[in-house]
């Protein structure tokens, strides 16, 4: 028995792994498909050494069964499935886990054989043999009679069965649009001819959560001998139902649920990992009859990201539980609410997902956002102002919501710094002379006046028209300065549109930092920005608007 | 009785409206929120214009009623709410149909006048006046009690009456963590004060779909006067369930569905409209009791991406229904089906939500995919190819599509082209020369290539560098080009770092439009992106690749 916290946050011991049923009856599988059924999302295939880090992550996630791919698709990926079963499907860890390694396979001699060659050196190896089950499938894709399909479909587990392999998970393909009678048929024979699990698979994504409910509870009630193995269900989101269908599933009795990371698959993808594990744990005490899973919940955002990044398959922000947004709150209403209580606004925590520790309530500043949000943001940034500076601040930062869709952590940082200085410019720009193109370095030529009247012009070569600009600049006032952020902004209409250049900067190794309540280290950063038809010249304008901001505040 | 197809693809007549009863039991109303609860989105923020484009297609989409803003927010909510009433809000189509325009207020006087100052120029306005009904919202972000909060809100839907409003949708927030007998009092008393529709709120997307039927029953069976109300549901997607719990609310008799397009909304989102209205029309008549809405679904597409563009919120490839992968195909067994039959892998038609009618199956050629796509592919882009040569493309497209994740219709026409041994881009960069700055006007001058090796010189002026590059250019290929979007990236780091700039152009007034299937007429654009250290030479790179596009497509 292997001890683990798992899904609702209790400690659990997990219950000793055998193929065919599990001794705890609150106890749901997670078999995670990313390897196989996400790496076929169109554009989303993965190289063996990827694949094999992700399986890695997996296990770490606690995953019962490892779905690694389709050994005789290609040899690229009979090689992945090989090197998860040597590696992964090996590493017992302390409390004697040890991930399931699977293998899809058609039901043919050549594939189950191939498959069980790739899977054979794992500790728990299963093979998944499958095969179409509806009208439609049969009719169309296989042109095979019902008799033939089952037929094939027993020959194939007695097969997998003689090679010696004891864990046997039977794929039931389109099952959510096949003749019940016919499913009932072909289970009850699968599980004689020696399947330990039913795969029941939503193939088209077009069942309802009730309909799944029916489908799972159909199955218990018909199928002879059903109640000795396991019933696993497969969902996928053609209709945005994958999720909810999978948990309405295992609320009628399939202990184990096939799900991706982040969702990829097919077209619309698969029931999202995420969202089954986080549901399970939200409410698997309360309304889901103590439903829990052996997952570690804070290796999920982590999983999430290397699966984004390996697949290129990138999330939107408001997808569930991993998005960038998931915990984040813009409207006034909702940030007053938070601040009091978070419950208000929070179900999940961030930190349970693998997010670090914040001190505060995740909350985006933009123009619905109030006083109160700027001054509690400010504050967890190490400024403490006085309230006529937060109202001179949010003034500013309404202006600037206005225009941009999301203020940052660098726009408040220059805003605050800002607003600390009111002097007239120290220098004014006079002219500006710059050549570029592909002939040659870029060259500008710039001259600057201050406020006495006196004219300085200086000029450099660059990498390009903004950095040769910047770079004369420079020799004139002669500070050390690091652009932190170089915004121009989108145009649409045309190059003769007018755009807006905002720039970010902060003097490079001179002043002391300002140490902030927080202990952290603040370096005070100003920003300018340049409006015009000329990208060139409006980004000159941004820059030396932050300059003055910043020479001022030496002062 | 307004005329028009509905989901279900049958000519209904849309029922009458009439706030507080719907005539057909059958007919579900769909209240768009994307302009309230979508733009508070993080980093979601649209200017008024943008929300005016939004509620016309809103309009053309047939939604029942389109939530404009939270007037009282700002000025520019304000304003939004006031222009959609009057204009959308007037405009009745030839059938009788004008949607209904609505609008957030708070439960005080000065939320509901302000509300109703900016609404009261439609022809159907609905106030929208919200309050807290849980435990936890009432205590915390309130600080009211139970009776306080019941007589604030029948008090202010009797002023919201005094207004002369007769559509008033009263929103209880967080009414799935209510406590049930606080609900159905305040619910009954509200109705009794002068509310036509309830609205039911799973504001923090806890609730499991189950729960979502308990609930409405639970109020249709408990609440005295709820049978002369429309039941409203508004569900959010923290636990991925947003749309799957708007279904089951239909089922269990909520008339009324609030949802977002692309599923925007605060955090994970709200119930996407593209999701709830297609498992409606491609379930409602087989297992959803003949439940129907008044969505023309063949505006989803254009209204889905004009969203995206305007909020910014950018969908992933296996967003359901409106992703850019919902209706592709990778794998070889699913290719192989489809090829069969359609009916195999997919239950909706692309050209159902708006996609332009495509002769063949929507198949991405990847790594897994065989000979049979790739030459039923070429042969839908026109290319009819002996088998050798397909062999020949064959070879080359596995060796691309191991280093690209997703082969895509111009790698295949270029790959074609490569075995009949001609292409090459039209125009190369010979050299560019840009002077620019406060000087004088910008000046450029261009030298392009053919592939034949001639040399084309030509200079311009321009308000800027990149548009004197630009018209430059164009002397010298003499084409008529719109840029419909010029974007350079955000750098972060400064200004020698590597940024992308991407054009998106067409070619004005010489070519008619293809006049597409659905009436709509469809101007081919063509785009480029550039990359470099150098803004204005990456933006000309950008523009000459985007250019031989459009020339080669000529052809």
């Amino acid at each position: 028995m292997a001890a683990k916290t798992s899904t609702n946050g209790t400690h659990h011991s997990l219950p000793e792994y055998i193929p065919n049923r599990i001794p705890d009856p609150h106890y749901v599988r997670i078999l995670d498909t990313t390897l196989r059924d996400g790496e076929q999302a169109p554009g989303a295939a993965m190289t063996s050494d990827q694949k094999l880090q992700i399986a890695r992550q997996l296990a770490k996630l606690g995953v019962d069964v490892i779905e690694g791919g389709f050994p005789s698709a290609s040899q690229e990926d009979f090689n992945a499935v090989k090197m998860i079963a040597q590696e992964v499907g090996n590493n017992c860890d302390a409390d004697g886990y040890v991930p399931v390694i699977a293998a899809l396979c058609r039901c043919n001699e050549r594939d189950i054989t191939r498959a069980w060659e790739a899977l054979k050196y794992a500790k728990r190896p299963r093979l998944m043999p499958f095969i179409a089950v509806s009208p439609i499938h049969m009719e169309y894709k296989l042109n095979k009679t019902k008799e033939e399909v089952l037929q094939i479909a027993t020959d194939m587990i007695k097969f997998a069965r003689g090679l010696g392999c004891t864990d046997i998970q039977f794929c039931s393909e389109d099952a959510a649009r096949s003749d019940r009678e016919f499913l009932y048929q072909i289970l009850e024979e699968v599980i004689k001819a020696g399947a330990t699990t039913l795969g029941i698979g939503d193939t088209v994504g077009i069942t309802m959560p009730f309909e799944i409910r029916e489908l799972v509870a159909g199955i218990k009630a018909n199928v002879p001998g059903a109640e000795n193995v396991i019933i696993s269900i497969h969902c996928h989101n053609d209709l945005g139902h994958a999720t909810a269908n999978t948990i309405e599933a295992a609320r009628a009795g399939a202990m184990q649920l096939e799900v991706t990371i982040n969702g990829i698959g097919e077209r619309a993808g698969n029931a999202s990992l995420e969202e089954v594990v986080m549901a399970l744990k939200c409410r698997g005490d309360h309304v889901l009859g103590g439903l829990y899973t052996g997952i570690n919940t804070r290796h999920l955002l982590k999983t999430s990201k290397m699966v984004e990044e390996f697949s290129g398959m990138y999330l939107q922000p408001h997808k569930a539980v991993v998005g960038d947004n998931a915990f984040l709150h813009e409207s006034g209403v909702h940030q007053a609410g938070l601040l009091k209580h978070r419950g208000t606004y929070e179900i999940l925590s961030p930190e349970d997902i693998g997010h670090e520790k914040s001190n505060g309530v995740n909350m985006v500043l933009g123009k619905l956002s109030g006083r109160q949000a700027l001054k509690s943001r400010l504050k967890e940034l190490g400024y403490e102002l006085r309230d006529e500076e937060v109202e001179s601040v949010f003034r500013n930062f309404k202006a600037i919501a206005e225009k941009k869709k999301r203020v940052t952590d660098v726009d408040l940082k220059a805003l605050v710094s800002d607003q600390a200085s009111h002097a007239e410019p120290i220098w004014k720009l006079g002219g500006l002379q710059v050549t570029c193109g592909t002939m040659g370095s870029s060259t500008a030529t710039i001259k600057l006046v201050t406020s006495d009247g006196s004219t300085h012009v200086a000029c450099s070569v660059g990498v390009g028209p903004v950095d040769s600009a910047y770079k004369a600049i420079n020799l004139i006032v002669k500070e050390t300065v690091k652009v932190l952020e170089y915004s121009p902004s989108t145009v649409t209409g045309g190059t003769d549109a007018i755009a807006t250049t905002r720039v970010v900067i902060r003097r490079e190794n001179k002043q002391s930092p300002t140490p902030a309540l927080n202990g952290n280290v603040i370096y005070p950063t100003f920003s300018g920005t340049g409006e015009g038809v000329d990208i060139v010249t409006s980004s000159v304008e941004a820059y030396i608007t932050a300059l003055n901001k910043m020479l001022d505040s030496k002062e």
